[in-house]
Parts: structure tokens; C-alpha cells; sequence
């Protein structure tokens, strides 16, 4: 977060072209075959996401991780998807749970969003910050807004695993215009979103 | 967009509980039974997201809807996931099609994020916007970032459909750090990401 923006540039705009796939007057042509790891990251590095931290109750305790892939799918059933990826290490513990913890986070919430992304602590260590619910599942309870889900369906993809999620119950905190405004990573950074962020 | 915050605050800030779901103690009690429409979507209400336009050739010709689920899942093999609503008229083509264009969306592409949302009337009358690759599907090309993808799972989650898709080939025009800024929609509203919103 000291970086300046001009330190960030010379890495993070460099443009990616799969030369297989335009030829010498410019045209795209169409390839077999997959995009490579460092070009579809290079796509994604500068598409923003809302911030969320999942929690499950695991064999061996509570297990949390920050994720920015939860969306809403369907309001009726209530369903959300979000994915986890196998190098995570709180994802057995989700992927084996029946039931999880999704916690939408805004800005006031960066602690947590920090603490559930950070490798090699206890993310537990604080307990005066996270309960449980009576159903035994974890808790961080000041957050924006929160949902106790089921989890419904299961679809491996590549590294990770997508679940669908139906949301049992929940409680919303702050509303969407609330201090001290949403959170969002884009491009390893945190933004918040409010007045001077807002395109009139 | 001409409304003041004022304006939006007594509709959007308003928390919702689910009584059955607290006693008169304050606890939090376990329920059977879903989260219902309304707190389902009060919660998802503050939840920012990216902004993608997705389009297909369809039987009737190229259709294009704005999704704000795109989530990249996996970079080996390079697999993003997305999800579409029943309720919007280009989802039957997008379903039907083998292949998609998945775009990446930057402030520099609202007036292609509003036109793709916008209901009844025809998204592709402006010729001088679009072309199509080789391989037929349609492409806004002076998108931020762009990739034409093969669907390889399709799950119904609800009144929608979770697309799992594998990127074949893309193009990034502009950087994370360009000029004008990353676009986020959020509780009806679109921002710009820029140094006014980093935290740091």
C-alpha cells in the first residue's frame, strides 16, 4: 500500500497480445487451445471485486478466507455462488461443511477482509471478535451484513471449486450508503466507494 | 443518476432483521427455512461488483447482456464463472452457444455497460461499436479487456443459470492503472476507481 502509482505502472499496464492469434496485417484469428496463465491474469488483474469473508466450522475449529467471487444468482430461492481455490488453506473445512458463514464486508471491515487473507496466522486468535451462531458456525458479527447459508451444489473447475449456496438467514448492519462506504479490491489494492468515487 | 444521496438514503438504508431469527434476548436463533426475498436482496444491496458485457451469436442474430458475477476461478486452465437470469432476453442465446465473449469493463465503457442493461431495443443498431472475430461471435473490440471463451458446464441455480467458462483467447487494451479507472456498480449506482477512492 506505500507503493506510489507510478511505481505500480511499469508492471501492471503492460498490455498482453497472444501472438498465435493475430496474424501480420492485425487480424484475430481463431486458435485452439487455451489462453495462457499470464495473459488471463492480465485480464482479470484490472476487473474489481466486492469483498467477503466465508467461515466454516472445520474437524479441526473455525476456518475463514477472503474471497471477491460471491454474487448473487437468484433472489428466489435465495442463492449466491463464490469459488474457492485448493491453495487456500480453509478450503477443505468449507468444502467438507454443510454450512458456512458469508460475510459482505464494506470499508469499516478492511481489518477482517486483512486477518482472513493473511497466510500462517490464527484467524481465530481474537476472540473478542467473532462468535458463533447457535448452530455452531462462526461468526464475525460487526460486519456490514451477514448470511448463514447451505451449501447446495459443488462443481469442481480447474484448481478450484465453484459452490452454489442457499441462504438461510441473515442480518444486514449498514446499509449500502452507510459510513463509511463500500469496499473493493481491484488490482491488489482496497478502494472505497462513496461520493468521489460515484459517475454522475 | 440525478438523485442526491439524500434522496437515495431513507430507501436504501433501511436494515432489515428477520425476527424469527432473534428472540426477545437478542440471540440469534437457528431456522428452518430460507432467508426470504426481500433480506436476501437488502444484504446483496452493498455488495459491489465488476461490470462484463457477454455476448453470443444466437439463431437470431448477436445478443449482449451486462452481468456483474464474472469472477475469474482458475488461471490453469484459465476458467471464469458468470451467472445469467432468466429474466433478460439474451440469456437463451447465451445458453445455446458453444462460445461467448466475455468483456471487461472500465469507466472509458459505460455507455456499453448501459447499453447492454438497457430493455427493448436493439444493442447492436450502432454497427460503428461492434465486428465480429472469425470465429462469428460478436465483439465491442475498444473494450478495456476481452476473451472469447468455450462454456464447459452449465448449472441452474434457482431462476438462473451458473455458466462456467474456459477462456481460449483475449486481448487487454488497457491496464489496471489507465486512465479512466476501474468501473463498479453498486446499489444501482456506477463508480470509478482512482486514487480519490484507494485506501491506504
Amino acid at each position: 500500500m506505500s507503493e506510489t502509482s507510478a511505481d505500480r505502472r511499469p508492471r501492471d499496464t503492460e498490455p498482453f497480445r497472444t501472438p498465435a492469434h493475430v496474424d501480420p496485417a492485425g487480424e484475430l484469428l481463431a486458435v485452439p487451445g487455451s489462453l495462457g496463465a499470464e495473459g488471463f491474469k492480465t485480464l482479470f488483474r484490472g476487473h474489481p471485486g466486492g469483498v467477503s469473508v466465508i467461515t466454516a466450522e472445520g474437524p479441526d475449529g473455525p476456518v475463514a478466507l477472503t474471497a471477491t467471487s460471491v454474487a448473487s444468482v437468484s433472489v428466489d430461492p435465495p442463492l449466491l455462488i463464490f469459488s474457492v481455490s485448493a491453495l487456500s488453506s480453509a478450503t477443505p473445512a468449507i468444502l467438507a461443511a454443510d454450512t458456512i458463514v458469508v460475510h459482505l464486508l464494506d470499508a469499516a471491515d478492511l481489518p477482517l477482509a486483512r486477518l482472513a487473507s493473511t497466510s500462517g496466522i490464527d484467524r481465530f486468535a481474537d476472540t473478542s471478535l467473532w462468535t458463533r451462531l447457535e448452530t455452531g458456525e462462526p461468526l464475525f458479527p460487526a460486519v456490514r451484513a451477514w448470511t448463514r447459508c447451505a451449501i447446495v451444489s459443488r462443481l469442481e473447475a480447474g484448481g478450484s471449486t465453484v459452490i452454489v449456496a442457499h441462504a438461510l438467514q441473515g442480518e444486514t448492519n449498514r446499509g449500502p450508503d452507510d459510513e463509511p462506504g463500500a469496499l473493493v479490491y481491484h488490482n491488489r489494492t482496497w478502494h472505497r466507494l462513496g461520493d468521489a468515487s460515484r459517475i454522475d
